[in-house]
């Protein structure tokens, strides 16, 4: 019987395809981390019709307020709004949540070492927002070494990024490839209905579907890649 | 002006000294997280005293269910009983909770980010439950290295255990002499009114009092230590 892996699931395209990735290797364990996030109602409906399609052995939802309550980052705090792509800094962008990738490392973990699951798989791709400190390779192999220190002798968790370098048009491929439900995912900072078509995140996903030659299957306000291409 | 540090402070003894260390070359952000533990309200209720008595410049209490729901360990599984001081293997006790400083740390680092404070605090000590892996030494260290990687550039932010590798005698003088206020503070793994002074936390407790020479002030059921001593 193949172990288990836990697998952190947003609800985006990155964590679905992740998580096919990590099925073909493990029986899957399927965690979703709603932090006040502004889009967190509408992911955690991706999270359970991923789930749904994907058939895990566990699935947990858990709910993170220190996100919110520490504010910092325009995806968890009212106050600030949501910049479009091309409003983006190159530098850090408000939408970073800081330290965000390590609370949720670390409670992945922590379930997995109940479970004696075996991997704990995350979605990140570090040139997505190559701003985020937190989606860095240095910062997932730092963190291995974390969980081999501070886990049960013999626990042998290791922390599994298998997008980390690749580009979105690939992930889009690889998706496809391994029928990952990608019409179930989600992945504006901004709407819950329709996908707003101007944030960073809606931009990338937008031109991986471009560039893979594949249309994408979720709704859209407008597409101004796709009108102007 | 000294630079802001956030402290975890649980209430209990090592946790509330390490505030007054910390209060030494910092101002203080003191943080505390309820996670299911049985004795939660009463180490809030002593958190909240002993914050009235720091002054801190801020402090915030979380909530982190997941480590409730993972469950795997006596402190947050009601159908795991706590062993008594004498039954605790010395390999890993059932008190040991998967993981959870790293989550704990994480959060403090989130904080401290935001606040753009120079230290995180945590008032770990590796002798007291050699078995816990995240209570040692080497954890620390690679914790402090996600750390580095995974915060802004300029972060700066230091992980600081300063408590790591006294005995708790030591730590029972050095409050005092802190002038720490040792009598609002917590230890005991089963009880919220008078402290059972026989699982292990609170044996250690009375040990380090004992040690010391000192009368611990909080109330307990019985003191056998004491009693035979």
């Amino acid at each position: 019987m193949k172990p288990l892996a836990v697998v952190l699931v947003s609800g985006g395209m990155d964590s679905c395809v992740t998580a096919a990735v990590a099925s073909g290797e493990f029986r899957l364990c399927l965690l979703h981390i709603r932090y006040g996030q502004r889009t967190e109602t509408r992911e955690l409906d991706s999270f359970r019709r991923i789930a749904e399609s994907l058939k895990p052995e566990k699935q947990l939802v858990l709910t993170f307020d220190y996100l919110s309550l520490i504010g910092g980052s325009s995806l968890t705090d009212r106050n600030l709004s949501v910049p479009s792509s091309e409003q983006e800094s190159t530098h850090i962008p408000s939408t970073y949540v800081p330290f965000r990738n390590a609370g949720f490392l670390s409670a992945a973990v922590s379930w997995a070492e109940v479970l004696e699951a075996k991997a704990v798989f995350i979605g990140a791709v570090s040139q997505d927002f190559p701003g985020y400190p937190d989606c860095r390779e240095n910062f997932f192999t730092a963190f291995q070494e974390v969980v081999n220190e501070g886990t049960k002798p013999g626990s042998n968790l290791s922390v599994r990024v298998p997008l980390l370098h690749m580009k979105k048009d690939e992930i889009v491929r690889l998706g496809i490839s391994l029928g990952a439900p990608l019409q179930h995912t989600w992945s504006c900072y901004r709407s819950e209905d329709f996908a707003c078509g101007t944030c960073a995140s809606c931009v990338l996903r937008l031109q991986g579907f471009m560039k893979a030659g594949v249309a994408d299957p979720i709704p859209y306000q407008k597409q101004p890649l796709m009108a102007g291409s």
